[in-house]
């Protein structure tokens, strides 16, 4: 049975402006941030697959223990998307999804951030 | 610039219910039906990172040339949700991007599927 004392899972999902296009490059510093945001914020990394498209920006998904995160970066309109999804079934993860899209969004350096928060 | 014709992106989100948790443990098989709908929906595969959970069901997240197809399936509920986001830079991929989804949910022999179409 479906554990119902909390949404089966807590996805947020952005639309984030920068006004330096250099952090929407692929870099392996961007991965590392990535990575480090996501340990932080108390989950755990099972595996990524990273692209670098021919403008220079990027696409990153990374497969977490509860679910994913996906990044897609658009150098040329100083603009990214993000998705923090996380699975909630052995407890209320909404807290550290937020926190975990928080801190990646920082890395950009965003000068506006849209963020919405859906329930699965 | 962005391009106003349509929406910068069109995402399908899903919660799948199937009567047939076989098909919801992790299998090449799956691996195969997920690239080959991905190939007939007229989009790109460039890299995909999959992970098999012990309990048997799995995670599976694949880059698009067009952004992303994320699942990720839970047996033990009968259970799996989907996300299907492609961007709409150069031309309207709504209607491929739903096609895509179809597809994909089809091989789960779903009994119940909860659609979403969010614009991005």
């Amino acid at each position: 049975m479906l554990n119902k004392k909390y949404a089966s899972g807590s996805h947020f999902l952005g639309k984030i402006y920068t006004s330096n296009s250099q952090k929407l490059l692929f870099s392996k510093k961007a991965q590392k941030v990535i990575s480090k945001a996501i340990e932080e914020s108390g989950f755990k990394e099972l595996g990524s697959f990273y692209h670098e498209f021919p403008q220079g920006g990027f696409t990153g998904v990374v497969v977490l223990s509860e679910s994913h995160v996906a990044i897609h970066t658009w150098p040329e309109f100083n603009y990214l998307t993000m998705d923090v999804y996380v699975c909630n079934y052995t407890k209320d993860n909404t807290a550290g999804c937020e926190k975990l899209f928080d801190q990646i969004s920082k890395f950009f350096e965003p000068k506006r951030v849209i963020k919405k928060k859906l329930l699965r």
